[in-house]
């Protein structure tokens, strides 16, 4: 209720839209940052004739509708990204102005201006005090993004109740130590004078992001206004209609429009959309002069890809290309792909030497460089995450970005986010296991692989060769609407003679071919070099079949008969990954992980010290074989099948 | 390099600390947030006479030394906490200063001070970049922590290279805007009176903490001085020499140090140290007038525990007691202890009226009212769990914290850091479900129990009960050395007659026992009463036993024989838990599970959609018996047993 002028403000004069094109390139963006209050959202979407009807919005947080108790941008129309978790839409918001600066520099004309969007957000104190606002603000400010406009709800209210029981801080002076312009709102609530004309500053200002800072009274109007009791909580039937008698209306009518509001809005969204007939008329024109641009875009939005891209990616021939740590395949991968793909853009959060993303085919996004693609992030990675989301939800853009893989741990939170909101965000993760050596265990991943796992809608790929690595970017390029983290080693990866695209595409295959094994090791990384060493020195008593496997939810998809015909279930199995067991108990019948977290060393040496050398393989291998010797080994493929449920929606 | 005047200034002149009581309660505490500068660290512990020799220097980052290559609180004698994740250090820091003004407002007397000390923290662009130092340094301000002296390394270097790339925002106007002092040193490198002047100033203003913004050059009087080249590579053996000769050092002598240097050191220590020995007379005459609470004192820096602690835990009685949700069982479990545990501190990320965690023994630590024991973190969930971190090394302090079970994917770092350094941290974490409802899936948790189970050292506790809540909050304050994380129920759980807090410690039971049955369910948390409706329904044809598993880290601890006569493994086995499989496929033939994310909608409505129902248990139940009728199970505990190294260290 606090934040209705501004949304009637933006809706009705300021923001330009189309409800019957929602995806309309240039449309105005508008993030609802604190999505608890998606009431609102909801309202303006119906009343500026987006679909979503009347009965949607009586179907508020009810089961299947397409009013969901936050918003989601894969349920409703109209509906940017999927905010409620706090402090995510203001950044997923840097990302889109990026997104338009970025697009306005490449495909604009002196004649023709394709992109000029602005960017809106309304958001809260919840939004602000959240560390992932800090750093994407920040990097806003530094980036000078002239088309951000951030709506700051000042209303001195959160859950626990005032502000002033933590969050007393001059918000404004922050944002203008970021480069912002800040302008102060007071008068919201009996005229929209002042945020008229904060607005048409906050335009005019074309260097700088602006935030306007808008005093609002929560609740404003009902008996809890001012209070944190009407935060998360309905008003109750009396003081609902209370205060609809306060603003004119009749309290016997719930969803209910007047008629003069209904017109109100037909008109305003007629002066609003006016320019999307404007626009398409440009376009075709644009068309005609640049036909090549603009077959591009038209990809690009459709996130289509040129044809036999993958034919780009660098060869290998076993035996003959060199061995190298799997972070040097992944340059070389993102390298070929990237010419090609122009919708490639990201970076690193501060470790580009060490993650090997810099592209040689452009160079770092600035302020006055928009029109490259190489985005120095800052040490910033939940910020970066988030912002990356936002250039997915833009259109026309595949993100990609890097850490070392412990710190994706800092970004969880937003990469949760690309995945529930299917966008196939490309994490590029480096330093992928104990192998990383010295930096020791603040820096080492031991978790954090399994722990992705445990996420839907994600692949993890860990790819343990050339072949494998090209083929990890080969599939999260493919799946646009799934994030990929592509987990790489420091240390150098081993060349496989039977590796090949097609086997490494299906998510697990052998490296190592037993027709009739008495043992089989399933490895990824840079573990599967070991398993294959250690396999060998088993010969000829012990038969191992070793299988890589790059990508286990890959494999999780393919047909149960090649799946069995990697994985029988009932030869004795090790399990070898430098990381947590999880779910490896489903495929083996014992094995070699990590327990605990790892050790300050040289990287070889740590990986003795915790078993991942082909001696402890080769002593596990035999003890394994002799545990089931005689008798029926308990085949972990004999389970009832879980069904899936096919249904994609929320 | 560009740090060692700092340093210098700080060991020699300005901090009162006692090498040979390197756990002094009252030391200044001094943190390293940028953790990669370590070098420093251990040359000051060698230096000033901790217990670090200069051997242990040679031995930099190589196996079991006692010189990892990040600081480890549990393996390095004088380092405070475990830093190198960028931005914890500074965020502990806040923790300790908050330590210390708690103890000094509850403890210290007119006559005696026996809590006074100051944290002092180097910091580097790196930490003042990620967002979790905005959210603690936010707090810092709000709460005036005037002990809190931060040293701001300015050096315009990161690892990228320049700031200039991705980080111009005005720093000391953003602390300002904080609430900090901002102090400017700029003369470093030629003189130390700048320094010594700040310091001074910083120790004078009492009611806000300090930031010394330091302009320094990075490898200072290097050949690569003022370039990221210096960041995270050596110097090499010429520049080495070089930079050696300009400073007047021998360059062939390496680990070297002059007899002036130690000289000096040693004077300046005795002169540091002396305090201790007044401060020791001081406490003793404390503990005449104040026996009781010196007693206590001693009591919580030993983490050892009042005596029959645990028998103050809220009484259930089973058919009697009312049935509510876990999170009000936790609520009343958490004001049980907190009376009679002083050492319990926390608060929540500004969610109190949902996590029921205020204190009905205490209320708000704020900046004039700091001998209270509730924290207002703010909107703040990875600072809160850092702050946390800093309490605990403090010592004397066993810190609670909470939010919704979702945004601990926000704290993580700081919760893994909570997990490595060994820190008892009761994370209390509610809405711990799809169960949650209508906030829908941005708000829902699905991967995150098997991703906290994945990490090492912590307890993941999913009470199904009154009694199991008991147990949880029990073994978490038993294990003072792993921190635990308490998942509770918005919804009403159900009382299990067969609970007691003996089988609850345990980790696992039978709620519902059958000496043979011919199916097994295992569950946690508000499902494990689906399955005992289940079970009944099942009856006569099936007989189901019901394991209730509130812990798994503590079930898997148990002795064989226990384990297998709960969980026999050639027995079907579902397990039923609303989240993802991950490790569950160890004990359970079959999996109801969540394999995508959750949907909004009225609580129950969405575990039956999802398959959590007690029909849909019963449906999969007779499939499972029938899947294997007539043939041999497979034991899935015919496994060969994993043997853990027994070696705690590093």
């Amino acid at each position: 209720m606090g934040c209705a002028p501004m949304a009637h403000l933006l809706w009705s004069e300021i923001m330009t839209y189309s409800p019957q094109n929602p995806k309309w390139w240039n449309r105005d963006r508008f993030v609802l940052s604190n999505g608890h209050a998606c009431a609102l959202l909801y309202s303006m979407l119906h009343l500026t004739g987006y679909n979503l009807t009347l009965e949607d919005c009586k179907a508020f947080r009810s089961l299947g509708s397409r009013t969901p108790g936050h918003p989601e941008n894969f349920v409703t129309e109209g509906v940017e990204v999927s905010t409620g978790p706090l402090g995510q839409g203001i950044c997923n918001a840097v990302g889109m102005a990026i997104g338009e600066k970025h697009l306005a520099a490449t495909y604009n004309t002196p004649e023709h201006e394709v992109f000029s969007n602005h960017t809106y957000v309304i958001c809260g104190d919840g939004c602000l005090q959240e560390g992932i606002s800090s750093e994407a603000s920040s990097l806003a400010g530094h980036l000078g993004l002239g088309k951000l406009i951030v709506l700051y709800d000042d209303n001195n209210i959160t859950i626990d109740g005032s502000t002033e029981l933590s969050f007393t801080e001059d918000v404004g002076m922050r944002y203008e130590s970021y480069g912002w312009q800040v302008i102060v709102v007071t008068d919201v609530e009996t005229s929209l004078e002042g945020l008229r004309a904060a607005l048409a500053s906050a335009k005019a200002e074309t260097g700088k992001p602006t935030m306007i800072k808008i005093k609002t009274t929560i609740g404003f109007g009902s008996a809890k206004e001012n209070t944190h009791k009407v935060h998360g909580a309905p008003l109750g039937s009396d003081d609902m209609r209370a205060t609809k008698i306060k603003f004119g209306l009749d309290p016997d009518k719930s969803f209910h429009i007047e008629s003069d509001v209904r017109e109100f809005y037909s008109e305003a969204v007629k002066k609003q959309s006016s320019a999307y007939g404007e626009w398409v008329a440009m376009f075709e024109k644009y068309r005609t002069s640049n036909p090549d641009k603009a077959k591009e875009l038209d990809r690009r939005f459709n996130h289509e890809l040129p044809s036999n891209l993958f034919d780009s990616l660098p060869p290998f021939t076993h035996g003959v290309s060199k061995d190298l740590a799997s972070r040097k395949f992944s340059e070389s991968a993102l390298n070929a792909l990237a010419p090609l793909l122009p919708e490639l853009i990201g970076g690193s959060a501060d470790l580009t030497p060490s993650n090997l993303t810099a592209l040689k085919c452009s160079t770092d996004f600035q302020k006055s460089t928009p029109e490259n693609r190489y985005l120095r992030f800052g040490v910033r990675e939940h910020g970066m995450a988030a912002i990356c989301n936002g250039l997915f939800a833009y259109g026309a853009f595949r993100p990609f970005c890097a850490t070392f893989l412990n710190f994706i741990g800092y970004a969880l939170g937003a990469v949760r986010l690309s995945a529930l909101s299917q966008m196939g965000i490309i994490y590029i993760m480096t330093h992928d296991s104990i192998g990383l050596g010295e930096d020791g265990p603040t820096h080492q991943p031991v978790e954090i692989i399994e722990s992705l796992r445990a996420m839907p809608n994600i692949l993890v790929h860990r790819p343990g060769n050339a072949v494998e690595t090209n083929a990890s970017y080969e599939l999260a390029i493919m799946r646009n609407k799934t994030p990929s983290v592509i987990c790489c080693s420091r240390s150098t990866v081993k060349s496989m003679a039977l590796s090949t695209r097609e086997k490494a595409l299906k998510g697990g295959y052998a490296v190592k071919e037993e027709a009739n094994p008495n043992l089989i090791m399933v490895a990824t990384g840079s573990e599967v070099g070991i398993c294959v060493e250690a396999a060998e020195a088993l010969l000829p008593d012990i038969k191992v079949r070793v299988i890589s496997m790059p990508c286990r939810e890959i494999f999780d998809e393919q047909s149960d008969e090649y799946k069995l015909s990697i994985l029988p279930g009932n030869v004795p199995t090790i399990s070898v990954e430098a990381g947590a067991i999880g779910g490896w108990c489903e495929y083996a019948h014992y094995n070699v992980a990590m327990y605990r977290f790892g050790a300050s060393g040289p990287g070889g040496e740590v990986f003795k010290k915790f078993g991942f050398s082909s001696s402890n393989l080769v002593a596990k291998g035999k003890e394994l074989v002799q545990f089931y010797q005689g008798r029926t080994v308990p085949n972990l493929n004999d389970r009832m099948k879980i069904v899936l449920e096919s249904d994609e929606g929320h």
